[in-house]
């Protein structure tokens, strides 16, 4: 048998572990699992010294590899940031249970009893870049909503994701919750990520979080269902009845509050009869914050005709551009259609917003555009779990199955029909009571 | 170009007919939809010897074929038939419409308003065997909840469904819903299947109607999200506390109320505590409908000692056998958790029914079982949209993310969050209102 023949038998050996481990993990009650969440945070903390020791391993190979000063930042662990990590595990096991929830019910009219009740996925699959911290935010979710996880880090944080994944572990042996819920993927190659995605039957869905090449080739090669996250071309779009001190506002905070991040926004619409009013001041207020704007032709035109020299041409690839850097793309548009339409050949469908005191143009824009999420007079940078009141989330997803925008804990389950008779036949008159 | 690449430009063309006109039918009132739908009833009617015309050449072709003729029925078209199928396009017309549902909200802390409604998926592909009456229901099911859909059905059908889809075109014209919104896939070679299973980002999902094998093969190679349909290998577990008189009818009602759907039961369970008062009478009323029982050895022994002769051994094929004829695969096991391991290892998630006169046994194998639909003391043959009152179905899902069970409107839905605000931005004081 060789290398690649073991890795996936070894992986084949623990997806079936992970899956055994649904059969007591999903019927568990809040109290349990929150207790192995609790038991999860405590060992964090006492493990700090070992889980730091083990990162300091992956962080001397990234500098060794001459990996950038942000990226090795992403990957440290300080004792500070492991506690931190605890702690988001206690606040996952003080949010409600959605397991269990009953999400429709009724009579029929023959009697028959009928409930929709949320129940755990099964065994969920993470693929993600990185950032250490995953590990155990994912494990702490998926534990949470009743799922058994198979995590599936990258190669650069391989032995601080292999402490965490045995500290985990080791923390719910005394626990109620198999210590076979938790597994890390076996191996760090291209093919190991592969069996993931081909464990359909084992693995009931693949979360890929990371960049849109990560994504693509999941989407690609998966035969487990994939909920696709996080890529971002996010729009804010001017309309003619703005208010320009707001839609100046939303656009330099939508743009610079955090421009690495997936619901900053990469393009501005301008509407063609505001353009005059709101270009000069919106350019001003961008270049005071370091933006580099990317404009066409009409926006280059008033730049010059005020003497920015901040303005660059954009080319068809801005339109299409995810930068989470200081740049974005600008555009006039004779209408809210022609804006629509933009957004609907370039965009990312995650989220859009626009800038209007005008309740028609809004309703209209908000009808027509096809993403995740819409904002009306708001920053783009709202989507998310924590803002929407969700706790804490898995991702942001941007497809349109099972899940769409930021997935908190009810986005982990699934539903079940659970039909109660007193011996009903189909086809018969339904028995008295 | 050849011909392959002709068809494959021609289905291109055809999938972004369909996509564009999404942009129109999406933001659609039901009046709008209603008005359509009945535009398309009225004109199946007045079609009826043009589509029975049609139909004849797939029938004539199929008998020379040597096709099965209860094959043929399900391909024949007659104009009562055609009348059947119009009035179910206007019952779907009657049936409240989903889109715009607003599925949650709230305000949030800071003063934003956060909505989450629903609406279209968007482009739904159908990849559906011989019946042509599938073509009439998806395509109406699709445009009430606001999607555009692409038919691929069996070349069996060419001729009917050619036909249909131009006469559903026509009745179009003079509605608010685009013509461009039902579209039949071109060509009929296994190739034009699978420019429907690649074609993501134009395509939403995919929904394919038939046997397991269709199934697996569009799940193996679709790029589109799919969602799994139909197969059904359903259990009724007896237990120890079961009413025997019920048990029987269950049991009997369940494997051969009709036997040819996926929600018929294809294995029976036993408990060992009831098997000697049970098996002799279920194995009677079974044997009086016709049904093969494939036991195992406890219950061929006891098939012996009671002089029944209807009962042959079951191999391990006979567990995971959808047989969808009278034929059933019976078992004794030694407890409710035996007869969950069972389900666990050979069902396939679509509807399990116990039998049981205890409470906390009927909570146990609810809570245990992980299927579509769990049925307490009636038959698996309710599991069905038309019997939990949702109208009309599209399909049974038996996976686990986005629809799960009989799916009707609302899961041909998405969801979208519109948030509201004042000029809200993010890291900062809310706007006083």
């Amino acid at each position: 048998m060789g290398e690649r023949d073991r890795e996936r038998e070894e992986f084949l050996r623990v997806a079936r572990l992970a899956k055994d481990a649904t059969a007591t993990l999903a019927p568990l009650p809040r109290a349990a699992k929150d207790a192995a969440l609790h038991a999860i945070a405590d060992g964090l903390t006492a493990a700090a010294p070992e889980i730091v020791k083990a990162n300091a391993g992956d962080v001397a190979r990234a500098r060794e590899a001459g990996v950038a000063e942000h990226m090795i930042d992403r990957l440290s662990l300080s004792a500070e940031r492991i506690a931190a990590i605890a702690e988001a595990v206690r606040k996952v096991a003080a949010l409600p249970d959605p397991v269990g929830e009953t999400v429709r019910g009724s009579v029929l009219p023959n009697g028959l009893e009928l409930r929709q009740i949320r129940v755990p996925l099964g065994v969920v699959g993470i693929i993600y870049e990185g950032r250490p911290n995953v590990t155990v935010d994912a494990a702490a979710l998926c534990l949470k909503s009743g799922n058994a996880v198979l995590l599936r880090g990258s190669s650069s944080a391989i032995d601080s994701n292999t402490m965490l994944v045995r500290v985990m572990q080791d923390a719910l042996a005394g626990t109620a919750v198999p210590q076979e819920a938790v597994q890390l993927v076996p191996g760090t190659s291209r093919d190991s990520a592969k069996h993931l995605m081909r464990a359909r039957g084992l693995v009931d869905v693949l979360i890929p979080r990371g960049g849109a090449s990560l994504i693509n080739s999941v989407v690609e090669e998966s035969t487990v269902p994939v909920i696709e996250t996080g890529v971002g071309n996010c729009a804010v779009y001017v309309d003619a009845w703005a208010d320009l001190d707001m839609a100046v506002d939303i656009a330099v905070n939508a743009k610079t509050q955090r421009p690495s991040v997936c619901n900053a926004a990469e393009t501005l619409l301008v509407h063609a009869g505001i353009a005059e009013a709101f270009l000069p001041r919106v350019l001003d207020a961008l270049r005071a914050k370091g933006v580099t704007v990317h404009g066409d032709e009409r926006v280059l035109a008033c730049a010059r005709q005020h003497g920015h020299d901040g303005v660059v041409p954009a080319t068809e690839d801005d339109w299409y551009a995810e930068y989470l850097s200081l740049d974005i793309a600008a555009r006039v548009v004779d209408s809210l259609d022609e804006a629509v339409a933009h957004i609907r050949t370039y965009g990312s469908g995650h989220t859009e917003a626009i800038v209007t005191s005008s309740q028609r143009e809004a309703r209209r824009f908000v009808a027509a555009v096809d993403s995740a999420a819409v904002m009306v007079n708001a920053s783009t940078r709202f989507t998310d779990g924590e803002e929407f009141g969700f706790g804490a989330e898995i991702g942001i997803s941007t497809q349109k199955l099972h899940a769409r925008g930021p997935m908190g804990l009810p986005e982990l389950t699934s539903t079940k029909y659970v039909v109660t008779g007193e011996g009903h036949l189909k086809g018969q008159t339904p028995p008295a009571s």
